[in-house]
């Protein structure tokens, strides 16, 4: 471990940290609230730790694949422990861990919260509550990669550690180009949709709050009904950014650079729209006839679809009372998630493509066993690596699931509540159903519980191995 | 394909099937049943067509891995169908759907049932349902290997296709021979349980039934109460000989062969058998305030894991009823199933050891990239193939699994009987959680329903592949 570059980046990371919570301390300032202040001090102890700890200048600028895992994975759990501050000091979620909780929560874009009830909450918390989804997104080293001219040329493995999907693309031959072209149509994106909302009638603080939660795909809300009460057109238009926010955002750089056939033809964006397609018209033709019109269906049902398969959160029905077949529907949509290169979590769509064109060449070798054949994907060979590593990705997957489920049965709720908690945090997507369906929150957990899911959420986010990597001793030796 | 052999093959099926189901029709004669007629009937059907697709001599002999697979799944398919004609003609299961699940379950060592109680039955339909467990704990093509010299030297396909594990080793130089020492091993186990507990005060008819359903890890009992009303020295011998049933057969030829030192360096045993001691400590550490005294909570635990991680499905307790903690360990036992190369089910614990092994290797990877690590079991390079063969099972495992649960939620029942019904059937253990808990049967599902979970428990029982080449149009063409 090269523990130079490791302390350099973190603090440049708190640096950036430091920063961010300025912004909810000027919203705590617009609306006179005292918490202003907690984020400020907050933001200055962050930005002098930072900054301290960015003095020395490290020998060695190498950052190799297990600095990349292991500095990602430090970063976002420091970063969540800090950003949890503001809401414990404020007095706005008094209980720490349950602080730690919401902002593990907020930063994964998961959505799934500890909180009753949150019109309580202070302006400030609610505006960070929802920013750290923004954050979390994108993700905070795409973020610093744009920004920070601060290293050399081995920044990839921090990008391929925090990005999402079995291949991480670089755009541009510069990583730092990449970066801020991706930071670029994600900011578009959120002004566009910003925009709309308050056109159409959202207020402007609940419009940038829930733009923040739709793109960052995480769930986070400022109104105790959730979704349920806002207008069709403001719960459409939130259904068309939420699964454009699940396109992989390959996709936007080809439309922007007016590469229309490049773009249409990625078979993983194809796929994606059409899983979300049959999902919408199979749970519309099941829930009819809970609703007064077809347009009532298909409205709930297409929200739903696309809150869940992007792992959003956010519902404008109650699907815990919804038939078993819309629920196991929705719980196949949660697994799979949304594009690799999206704001989305899951185990990704291009991952499940490729793991049924693995399955595909597997038995076809059974029939024709002296046929060698490599699979393709968007008519490129995969390499034989990406192949492996996403079969073993399905593998860690099944077992942090299953002694996720194990630990957190401890607290002795019932199986649908267990199997779907674990399944809505290490997806990133919020509610799940029975004791922790769309109408309820998390707070019931046991404090060992918590720290289960807060690692589901972390090890969803930064896709498993940054986590599990951790654990291992040899990853910590110096050299 | 060569159809010329697979007509032969299933042909010399059917001439066995028709010799097995003379020993109910025995039965029936014994205790003066009518019924006996039906399964006397059965057995010359089943003979005279056998005996017809047996006259023509294939033209090649040859059993390529396609043909291998596509028998196996058809001969299993066949048998089913063939073997349930009597409980229908009998009447003693009127609708032949059911029958066929009854069958299906009987034959891939499953033991779910349709039935509410047991007792009404004919004594030949116990036996029968309870002997299709012990034909199918071994495998029927097992059985014809040893008993049948039909075929030249491409029989090692045949048994491959059948037998449980990532990998099909064979003792001795012969198919037939290793096929034989299988069944006289199993054999000598299956008399040594019968006798113990007759000697403990079963009833002898009660004895070899639930040795059957024991030594073939099924699960179908003879009283409406199941295990629960026997004594606890009868639940102990019982327990004894599932977990001696879950264990590779491999382990007992070198005990036979006094290999003390090749039989006890196994590997997949010893995981075994320490999975086995943790899950009944945690249970029985569990669930001892619900009762009396800490052998009865040990006793239970133990029987309750041996039933569930062989796959057998016998229950002293409704565990339906215990904590969620025990439950979850329950599903993951189900999951994990018992050695490769025994009666048992399941995902195989070979298959989970390889796994683990797998996902070491990958971090390693990541840590030291130039690292280059072959991964050893028992001392051995495993394949590469076996490698790749094991994650893709894996993968297949799963998106049937998610299948089956989204087909069968169409019957709208909860999520957990939907769940554990699959994880039941699929790994051929029994009974689930809820609805389809120990004290519960299967008979309400839909007739779709119990089609899809029919295809389950084929699935796997043969390990999935056999039963989704029958879906692929190349493995038909003839050549």
């Amino acid at each position: 471990m090269n523990y130079g570059i490791l302390i350099f980046i973190l603090g440049w990371i708190l640096k950036i940290e430091g920063g961010l919570l300025l912004l909810p301390a000027v919203v705590g300032f617009i609306y006179r609230e005292s918490a202003g202040v907690w984020f400020l001090l907050t933001a200055a102890i962050a930005f002098i730790i930072g900054t301290v700890m960015t003095i020395r200048n490290p020998k060695s600028r190498k950052v190799y694949a297990r600095e990349g895992f292991v500095v990602v994975a430090l970063a976002w759990l420091i970063m969540s422990l800090i950003g949890a501050l503001p809401f414990t000091l404020s007095g706005d979620i008094p209980n720490y861990l349950d602080a730690v909780f919401e902002t593990v929560s907020g930063f994964t874009t998961t959505g799934a919260s500890i909180l009753p009830e949150v019109e309580s909450l202070n302006h400030c918390s609610l505006f960070w509550r929802s920013f750290t989804h923004w954050i979390g997104g994108m993700g905070i080293f795409v973020f610093m990669l744009a920004v920070v001219p601060l290293l050399g040329g081995s920044t990839f493995n921090l990008m391929k550690a925090e990005s999402p999907g079995p291949v991480v693309g670089k755009f541009v031959p510069k990583i730092r180009d990449t970066a801020a072209i991706l930071y670029t149509i994600y900011l578009a994106i959120t002004i566009v949709e910003c925009l709309l909302l308050t056109i159409c009638g959202m207020p402007f603080f609940e419009a940038i709050c829930h733009t923040f939660g739709t793109v960052g795909t995480g769930g986070f809300g400022v109104k105790n009904s959730g979704y349920t009460e806002y207008a069709p057109i403001l719960q459409n238009i939130t259904t068309f950014f939420m699964i454009a926010c699940g396109v992989n955002f390959q996709f936007y750089y080809y439309l922007v650079g007016k590469r229309f056939k490049l773009a249409f033809s990625m078979s993983e964006v194809k796929a994606y729209l059409i899983i979300i397609l049959v999902a919408i018209v199979l749970i519309a033709f099941n829930v009819r006839g809970m609703y007064g019109t077809t347009e009532e269906a298909v409205r709930h049902s297409a929200f739903q679809v696309g809150t869940i398969i992007t792992t959003t959160g956010y519902a404008t029905a109650d699907f815990d009372k919804w038939p078993a077949f819309s629920q196991s529907i929705l719980v196949l949509l949660m697994m799979c998630g949304a594009c690799a290169g999206s704001t989305g979590g899951g185990i990704k769509v291009s991952r499940i493509v490729l793991l049924f064109k693995t399955i595909h060449k597997e038995l076809s070798k059974i029939i024709h066993p002296r046929f060698i054949k490599k699979i393709q994907f968007d008519g490129v060979s995969v390499a034989h690596e990406t192949v492996r590593n996403t079969n073993v990705f399905i593998a860690v997957y099944c077992v942090i699931f299953a002694l996720s489920v194990l630990c957190i049965s401890i607290d002795n709720h019932d199986f649908t509540t267990n199997f779907t908690a674990v399944t809505a945090t290490i997806n990133n997507i919020g509610p799940g159903l029975s004791l922790v369906g769309p109408t309820q929150n998390f707070s019931f957990f046991s404090p060992f519980s918590k720290i289960v899911l807060i690692f589901d959420m972390l090890a969803g986010r930064l896709e498993l191995f940054p986590m599990l990597l951790l654990f291992a001793p040899h990853v910590w030796k110096r050299y």
